[in-house]
């Protein structure tokens, strides 16, 4: 990957990222773990939007599959506009946010604390108002990012989320696995996205999949690309893909998908199956050695246990999206003019 | 609206379809309510996919506004595939599936029966796997429905969701207010789209908004574009816009948007003024009489309380993705070889 930009230099800093998060950040783990089991939660409640809401999506993995947590998603309107912040027991309420500065993540935690539910925000900055709504924050350490689209926040939110998972369910298996990762990282940085990205050139639409963690990693794959590129980028789960969107899939609409070894990776097959039958190109995103094949390439990832997939199959796709950015002659850092930090209600 | 397909009769039954589950499951509504009240329950959690899946972001506004119950949505890999299914205590389980046949739907449902949990499921067939694992079968009363994309089971599925709200939190105003609907409908499906296909002609992408209610709305009616005339329709709300997908939008790409008197209103026309300022043509679907002006279509809408607003705002999109797929030369009854029954685990 050629670079000097911003975004390449964010892109290039995630596994330190990562390492220092992991180092620093384990007494709020502790904290935010310690009051969720002190009241009781048998749920989890989560507000974020744009790249923190695919960190929530794979929040709802993991403190499902490990903490026997049901996660929902905040609906913050009901708060901001409605008047009618939902009734809370027992829940773990998280804001995720690089800015911490959106209101209307800030009125859920607000509303939550109000209501005596534990609260953990988690941000790159905190001294931000999210930071002061919730009891305990977990401070990503991302440094400044600079570039509009986020990529060393979404990775270290996704690792502050492992973590906290890995404490709360005092998992030292899961806690030693996490740690492994920014190595795995740092190798799958080096690798860029190889060269795939000619696969989407001349196209203007795509379609990406993933499943179980990976749902996560498709939905944020999604967001770069459109981010950077302007791409109609649609993410899905393989079901949901099938349920109707598949019908968009054809010769000039491709397919990525994030084929992790795993208990997903058969129904993402499934997936790019339907798609060579309908004779979509796909494109790969794999530690499982598939075959490439007629019409379908694959980027090969450094093999993590499944559930931390996420933090490596991201960077491939990254790169991707600045490198297709490029192609098209486009800004990267700003692109169309958007702004670092939204404040929405 | 021409019309001599499967897809326009059932989009023309749709009125007498909701009527008829308002007169015929009252009986289903009640004692899912009592069942929820008796087990006390403090959270919803529902299961869908496909245009089942919007009907649940329906729910997720309804529940929360007026019974007070967090809504999350069900994450069915983590019972169909990784073994993991959360634990649940206090929670009100939805399977909404108008075939009532999906495999990955039915697991949630089974396994919160087990759990102990109350289980309501809302679909159209009562013979169906998913009615025989709930407690409660909530039949949507549609009939047959032989085209492909779903029409008159999302707006039954929405009834249906609409009511179960109003029995649990014993609402008279609610009742009376879902009792006028079906007229409502009536007049506005006499309306079709008014023409306004032809502010998405010539175009290959699009983005959808709304939000409270009609956040359901407007991921329902960008699926029915998708499905009718693969053309690549992108729903947000206007929040989730603002944070990076506005990048899309431009002079060929326009805005629909869902801009229905009430709270979420200014943040809909907010979004239509960024839309604007990226050279966007917008489509308003609107009960509020907002000034057309430049760049800007209106198709008036039928005024309902909010609440119930997305089942007679849905009816102009359903129309316009059924004219913009005739305007394309496409089949709009079994568009693109999908299935009608979609299989998923």
């Amino acid at each position: 990957m050629s670079g000097g930009t911003l975004l390449e230099a964010e892109i290039a800093a995630q596994p330190a990222v990562v390492e220092a998060l992991l180092r620093e950040q384990r007494p709020a783990f502790r904290e935010a773990a310690q009051r969720a089991r002190g009241a009781g939660v048998q749920w989890a409640l989560i507000a974020a939007r744009g790249s923190s809401d695919n960190v929530a999506r794979y929040a709802q993995h993991v403190l499902g599959r490990f903490c026997g947590l049901p996660v929902g998603l905040a609906t913050p309107s009901l708060c901001t506009l409605y008047g009618a912040p939902p009734r809370l027991e027992r829940t773990l309420v998280l804001g995720i946010s690089q800015s911490g500065q959106s209101p209307d993540v800030c009125a859920v935690l607000e509303d939550a604390r109000e209501q005596g539910q534990p609260t953990v925000a988690i941000t790159n900055d905190p001294a931000s108002p999210l930071a002061a709504a919730a009891q305990t924050t977990i401070h990503v350490c991302a440094g400044a990012e600079r570039s509009v689209a986020a990529t060393k926040t979404y990775t270290a939110s996704l690792a502050a989320v492992a973590a906290l998972a890995a404490e709360l369910c005092d998992g030292e298996e899961l806690r030693r696995g996490l740690a492994a990762v920014p190595a795995a990282m740092a190798e799958q940085a080096g690798a860029g996205c190889g060269g795939a990205a000619e696969l989407l050139e001349g196209i203007d639409r795509c379609a990406v999949t993933g499943r179980g963690p990976n749902y996560a990693t498709a939905f944020e794959a999604a967001l770069k690309i459109k981010e950077l590129t302007a791409l109609a980028a649609e993410p899905y789960s393989p079901a949901d893909l099938m349920h109707g969107p598949v019908a968009v899939l054809g010769r000039s609409s491709p397919l990525v998908a994030f084929a992790l070894a795993g208990p997903a990776l058969a129904s993402v097959l499934d997936a790019v199956g339907q798609a060579r039958a309908r004779d979509a190109r796909c494109l790969l995103v794999s530690d499982a050695a598939p075959e490439p094949g007629e019409g379908v390439r694959v980027v090969p990832v450094v093999r993590v246990p499944e559930w931390l997939s996420p933090l490596v199959a991201i960077l491939p796709a990254q790169a991707l999206a600045a490198e297709l950015a490029r192609a098209r002659g486009l800004e990267v850092d700003t692109p169309f003019g958007l702004q670092k930090v939204t404040r929405t209600v």
